[in-house]
């Protein structure tokens, strides 16, 4: 059996464009005398449809293009997943499911047993789970067709599995011989490596048989699908890996398997840059944009925005603004030149000051007797977000929002000022990881100027202001903020780790209290295990930890 | 047995408070000669507590406050919802429970069966369903404990039930002769007349035994709880019912109970008119508020939001802000002042001529050749988001925003301009019923200026501007929005309903494009079956009926 798997890049709801990509894969499978072609999750979709779900006419539609699909199943055999109706009277209406597509007809449909609902999944939302697993004969083998979820709760594997049942388990006692897994499994910093592939690993050599495992590439909002389509043979060796954030065609004989291979060594601050760039121009192309805009502080996270930015779109595609105030210094106006010219990218220069001191005017019958203060700050953060705002207005750039995952987490960041835009493309990275990031973009050579990385952090919105005069040196607080953010650890087990217990009760009271600032946030692309945003549902009135 | 109903309003995690107010209704009970206290769903914690239901933390304290509650239980029994544990080895780790106490004791703890999944619910996320399901004696009573959902799947009333199984089917087989439902059911207009009452009414004709159902009060975030609490008889007929939007503790003797009574006669209008009223306060209080500052433009949208303000706060905690740009007409400027006067506000009159002059100029370089369009509207909309944002800042104003809903489905609104707020009041609020709140507000006297709800509504953003230019007159857009957004009907139906084809697609469009603004738009009060934010989740990038 030679078998295909064709790791794809789909649009949510774009049901023509994804049939005619589905098709000619299976077309180019064919060519390469391919006896089946796996797509991922949800193909005909798209992943996550979300809502999408819940509207008749989307069910419709992806019915009419996997018939359209199906027809064009000739020569070859094709699993595709889409979206299927619950026929019974009870229960969600649709199903999570395969088609088995042989001589234009579908032999048989699967359904997922197991709906992830955390994180960012909402699963249960949307589907029933399957009520009958059955493996089907292709060939000399017997097909356990799974989804996703599906192989993610070995007990063996998982300290503690989410579900009850084990669907490959189920599988395998039916008489499956191969294990097919068509995943939508969105990247997360070291999910690949540790645990992705040790997973499959140890499942095939628990139960002796080969695991292909095909994966979404892509960005959809937030998540990006990295795929590294997987094939490990019966004794547990990795026989065959996909491509890394690209689409991809891998064809693989089962018969005749190339011999072990080592999984590509990425390290994480190199997945987490493909990530990002890959993320980024999907957003940007998916949603209709061609070119973004970026605010240059001079500092490293819009240094590391454009950079990023110029990596995915190109440098035609990127416009860099100065908006110096007369808090900026002169040393961040030429960092954000500098970096412009080692971008080659077109740069603005677009001073505030104006601006601010009409408002200081506007206001200053309101303001009488106060002094200056976060209103002031914050209103400059402000205007440069309506210049921003006006360019892309006027000429249709998309905003890249340029603050990072610990201030967002933290509340230090100004709502509808440097808090606006359509993506903001490192909001789940914490600082520290920033830097890591920025020496990674110089590693050949200086793209972000070194003044950007090695001066003290500032916001610059009064004079002799550092991010450190409010918040603790940043390896402390993306310590404190992974612990309780990413390992939901609590206050007491923080404090045991050797934080002071001060310093810990006031980043969680600040992270506790500035959802209302998050619940605004554009959305981000989620690197880590735990991103804000659709992954961390929060109450904004709520009285937790606050004091 | 004399049970008592305590209708009660929680803040999330604030568990000292809660338990608090758990125990003085306890006493109260007591003092009362109650034999029963039955408190509404998660009272311990606050309903929904969303992902804090993900920290230890939050589990732990959730079961000091159950046990502080359980020491306070003498002389009389309650049921009081909280989390517990799930102890088996699988599966999610906690339960949504409720604890039958008595001589400062739990007597048994019960699992909710039924976990909702869809629109504002998000159960399967944080918990395992019950294992066993069994009713409990008291006094001549079996009383059979169910908690919200789990009443809500009986397969004679909903013509497709969700679920397999009927938790109340299986507590009256197992002997239940009385059953108590503890909630947190939040209100949308018409449920509690037309489905909440009527479905009750149904269940206890079916089974011949009286429904006890206590629902929680006020509101957390979007959602306000309405309260509401009843009894019905074994006959089916209402003998009590607790306040709407009001905390209440409500006593019935189940030996002498009092004659069938009629529900409260709300009409839709005025049910809506409390909840937001409920809303607001609680949104403003549980996040540690006092005063609100609003924008007011003259026009009918924000009167209605100032108004209803001043219902729920106070005059006195309630700013009103002109801002007049070149393009506002004396008429809205007197019409926000008549407003004003009419309820009783300071207001303050800050111009925006001379900032959006200045960005004009600031912007002249990058602007030239272009004309006035879509950039300089939304600048005016961003300035004075900025001067409500400056005012919030320097003095602890919250600011609400004032969009309606059929703006908020077309994107008629600028982002980080009149979309800026901690609360979009009336954002689930349609258009067509801004104006029927506006009577409704004005059925003593004129509170809203009737030129205000009369003349035809404008942004005033360009000279002659009007919203039927770029829409349609709102009652034909409010029918489309309620058939897609409320009632998910597909295109073909809608144009069958007798709408023209090319503005049904335009609408759909409009709405399925403009994601991205919402998904960055402040939290609204739900008040129909589906308001766009925490029930409504829908992909930014995607080409679902977009062309």
């Amino acid at each position: 059996m030679k078998i295909a798997l064709a790791q794809i890049n789909q649009t949510v709801g774009d049901f023509q464009k994804n049939a005619e990509k589905i098709c000619s894969y299976i077309d180019c499978a064919k060519s390469q005398n391919a006896d089946l072609v796996v797509f991922p999750e949800l193909a005909v979709t798209g992943y996550p449809p979300k809502d999408f779900l819940d509207i008749p006419a989307f069910i419709d539609e992806n019915l009419k293009a996997l018939n359209e699909i199906t027809r064009h199943v000739t020569g070859i055999s094709a699993i595709v997943g889409f979206v299927d109706r619950n026929e019974r009277r009870h229960g969600k209406l649709v199903h999570n499911a395969a088609a088995f597509i042989q001589g234009q007809k579908i032999i048989s449909v699967h359904h997922k047993s197991l709906l992830p609902t955390y994180d960012v999944f909402d699963e249960c939302r949307y589907f029933e789970p399957a009520y009958i697993i059955s493996p089907v004969k292709f060939m000399d083998y017997t097909l356990g067709i799974s989804i996703c979820e599906d192989i993610w709760n070995d007990e063996e594997f998982w300290p503690r599995p989410l579900y009850e049942t084990d669907p490959i388990e189920n599988l395998i006692s039916h008489g499956a011989n191969v294990i097919i897994n068509v995943s939508s499994s969105p990247f997360a910093v070291e999910k690949q490596d540790k645990i992705r592939l040790r997973m499959l690993i140890h499942d095939a050599m628990k139960y002796k048989v080969p695991f292909i495992y095909v994966n979404q590439v892509g960005g959809n909002d937030d998540l990006v699908f990295d795929g590294n389509s997987l094939v490990i043979n019966a004794q547990g060796k990795l026989i065959a890996q996909a491509a890394a954030f690209e689409e991809d065609l891998m064809v693989v004989d089962m018969e005749n398997p190339a011999v072990q291979i080592q999984p590509r060594a990425y390290s994480p601050i190199e997945t987490i840059h493909m990530a990002l760039i890959a993320g980024l121009r999907d957003y940007v192309t998916k949603c209709g944009f061609k070119e973004v805009v970026i605010g240059l502080s001079g500092g490293i996270d819009s240094a590391v925005t454009a950079a990023l930015a110029v990596e995915s779109l190109g440098r035609k595609n990127v416009i860099g603004v100065l908006m110096p105030s007369q808090f900026s210094s002169q040393g961040s106006i030429d960092d954000a030149v500098t970096l412009s010219q080692n971008l080659g990218i077109t740069y603005k220069i677009i001073p505030i000051n104006d601006a601010f001191e009409t408002y200081r005017k506007t206001l200053q019958t309101e303001f009488k007797g106060t002094s200056f203060g976060i209103a002031e700050e914050n209103l400059q953060a402000r205007i440069r977000s309506n210049i921003l705002m006006s360019l892309s207005n006027k000429y249709r750039y998309l905003v890249l929002t340029t603050g990072n995952k610990s201030e967002l987490a933290v509340g230090y960041c100004t709502l509808y000022g440097d808090m606006s835009g359509g993506l903001a493309l490192i909001s789940d990275v914490p600082k520290t990881m920033v830097y890591e990031l920025a020496r990674h973009i110089n590693r050949k050579k200086e793209i972000i100027p070194q003044n950007s990385i090695i001066k003290p952090p500032s916001a610059e919105l009064r004079p002799n202001q550092f991010d450190q005069d409010s918040l603790p040196p940043y390896d402390v607080l993306d310590s404190i903020l992974k612990a309780y953010v990413e390992d939901v650890r609590g206050i007491d087990e923080i404090i045991r780790m050797g934080f002071e217990e001060k310093i810990v009760r006031e980043i969680i009271r600040k992270v506790n209290r500035n959802e209302y600032k998050r619940r605004q946030a554009a959305p981000g692309i989620k690197v880590t295990s735990k991103a804000f945003g659709s992954g961390r549902r929060m109450p904004i009135a709520h009285n937790f930890m606050c004091s």
